[in-house]
């Protein structure tokens, strides 16, 4: 006789679909039928076309307005963000693109000017790259106590990245001598437009169609998108369909009445496209309960201007700080695992992270960041410290702090 | 007046669907609804809890028999295989798990028993490693012309793997110094077993709880496998459940009538661990159309020993070959992308690809592992170069060869 389990498994084989999870049942939060007592008593369910997520986990990306998703942060492991959990933030929405019809132009000063179809890209020798991607405005700031760090600063993710080398359609199209800029124009609806210097462009530029292995998905500008790694996501244009050479920078809307930030003396900074160097806490973090005894203290470092060289971890609030070890490989402009073991005994504590970069850049405080900057910055490349409370009990929770 | 495509798109968003692709529409191998001709003139979707792929890209594993999914290699760039696209092959089906019921014991000799707790082991020092996972049945050596490096051999995937060293776990129970052998058992209806020897489980074993930074799917061994960095798929044990510390192998089921091969002189090898070097041609191959002038051959390579040091690809069926680039980082026992600027003329071609890994080894021809192996040594560890002729049309098949 076959138990109630058994027979829901063979209907579900039957049907072709998933056993455990399913379509779905994906990113619920808890299972809706009960797993064996003891599985091995049980056959298990059959293969299929995609392996999906267990039931139990409840991972998925914070929308927000229709137009912003941050990654979980607090429940990744490594350094890989799944790509259908990288951020997004979109100007005009996720637009819809068949890749046959798609294709970039490149003109302006250039000898030769053409249109690149994506059966065309894919034939130029590729390239791979793992890097972070991060969006200038990544930080929740006024952010209260039950904020996770995927409220706080989920606007930053991890992947392998395939495409071809700007420097080779560069070299296709002949980039005239004068051409100093290149306008990046992608095909939503708002034509995110951004002025890219010629000297990013021949350094370490993607025309990535490729993201973790597959294409790269609607929401990360399926079928082409521009990568400029460590610098701030809007100008690692999406849905990419032409690139203009010229000889000063376009001044588009998205650099000039956006992106740009006021910083101290009534000035305003403009083209600040690397991110600078910085470090948050993963876990424990809200809203994580620490148990006494051995932790691990586990968080994301990285920079835009190379391999991030030092994390350190304090567990009283910035008073001491201690050396957390680096997971290897430490690629540059990656996100960089750290960690540090923790023995809590119980009793409060204050836990932060200060990432130092191989340029000898090292992660600003929050007053120093004030101080450079002045209180008009916000709300963009805010890098600063910050911290969690471990409450007597155990309970974690964001420190909350008001801008100044 | 609203479109009838903003109209669909805006009950999609009301519905909380995402707008391309969608849940139902991942894989299918065509968009059921035309995108606009300019999608600038549209505004694009909204955000949502998960990125979904394309409804152009008909990426899919390869069910079969419902024990096996193979790996869409032909279709993947970069080194990391999509979780959800990682192979399988299951010996009683994929059981399913409540994580917080899930503990790991470990006992025989040791001087403290211990059970884990899925928790437990979290609290541990994390590591991460980038690493292959190949099954040791990876070739269909009966494959006709219309064949697939997916079919061929789509049972090898690469991860990005998180868990607890099992040199840290063996440390906590106290491993006595005549443990010799470790049990590694399932929670699989089949109990599947494999006895590891403790240098390996010393050296660079894995109790892996996270994939690509998420947790470990239902389909790899939610919510914990072990992992055998370079090892024969079958020893990575699934849904581990047991440790069981011995001072000789505990010559289970699979090791004794499954995985060993036969050799040449009526022996037999056993505990045939280490997968071989070995690389394929994963772009142009069947079935793909190539178009004359400048195309890239890409592929993969991996050793189970190390490094890969040098891949070779010949475009005239081993008559001459030339050294292809390898895609940096190269890591050790991982998937290494290689390429080759290829201009076809037109006319016949026959490419292939030969590996050569850190310690020397050379992948062999077919001719040579029938020598060595004798015909009897069907279906493991066979990693012999394959080729594919592209005909003057420029159509790619496999070249079928019968196995001697």
């Amino acid at each position: 006789m076959k138990s109630e389990w058994t027979r829901r498994k063979m209907l579900a084989a039957l049907a072709g679909a998933p056993f455990v999870g399913g379509v779905l049942g994906r990113g619920a939060a808890q299972a809706d039928e009960s797993p064996p007592a003891d599985p091995t008593k049980v056959q298990g369910g059959p293969t299929s076309a995609f392996g999906e997520r267990s039931a139990y986990e409840s991972i998925a990306r914070l929308p927000s307005y229709g137009v912003i998703s941050g990654t979980p942060l607090q429940s990744l492991h490594g350094t890989i963000t799944p790509a259908d959990l990288h951020f997004e933030r979109h100007h005009a929405g996720i637009p819809a693109i068949d890749p046959n019809q798609h294709s970039l132009m490149v003109h302006g000063l250039v000898e030769r000017p053409l249109k690149f179809s994506m059966d065309d890209l894919m034939r130029f020798p590729a390239v791979t790259r793992t890097c972070f991607l991060e969006c200038s405005g990544n930080l929740q700031f006024k952010a209260g106590e039950e904020t996770s760090p995927q409220m706080l600063c989920g606007l930053t993710s991890q992947s392998e990245w395939t495409g071809v080398a700007l420097s080779t359609i560069l070299r296709e199209v002949g980039a005239k001598p004068t051409a100093k800029w290149i306008l990046a124009e992608g095909s939503d609806a708002a034509k995110m437009t951004r002025s890219i210097p010629i000297e990013k462009a021949l350094d370490d530029a993607i025309l990535a169609y490729a993201q973790n292995g597959e294409a790269v998905r609607p929401a990360q500008g399926y079928p082409l998108r521009l990568l400029l790694p460590g610098w701030e996501g809007n100008t690692n244009v999406k849905w990419l369909r032409r690139l203009e050479l010229g000889d000063q920078p376009f001044m588009t809307r998205e650099e000039t009445s956006k992106y740009t930030e006021p910083v101290a003396g009534d000035q305003a900074r403009q083209f600040s496209f690397t991110m600078d160097a910085r470090s948050v806490i993963t876990t424990p973090t809200y809203p994580t309960q620490v148990s006494r005894g051995w932790n691990e203290i586990r968080g994301l470092a990285w920079s835009g201007r190379g391999r991030i060289a030092r994390v350190e971890v304090s567990v009283d609030g910035g008073q001491k700080w201690e050396d957390a070890r680096l997971v290897g490989p430490v690629l540059a402009k990656a996100h960089t695992r750290f960690a540090l073991p923790w023995n809590w005994a119980g009793g409060g504590a204050e836990l932060a992270s200060r990432a130092t970069d191989e340029t000898g850049y090292v992660q600003p405080t929050r007053r120093q960041l004030i101080d450079a900057r002045g209180r008009g910055s916000l709300p963009y490349h805010l890098n600063s410290i910050v911290s969690w409370l471990v409450e007597a009990d155990g309970r974690v929770i964001y420190k909350a702090e008001p801008w100044a």
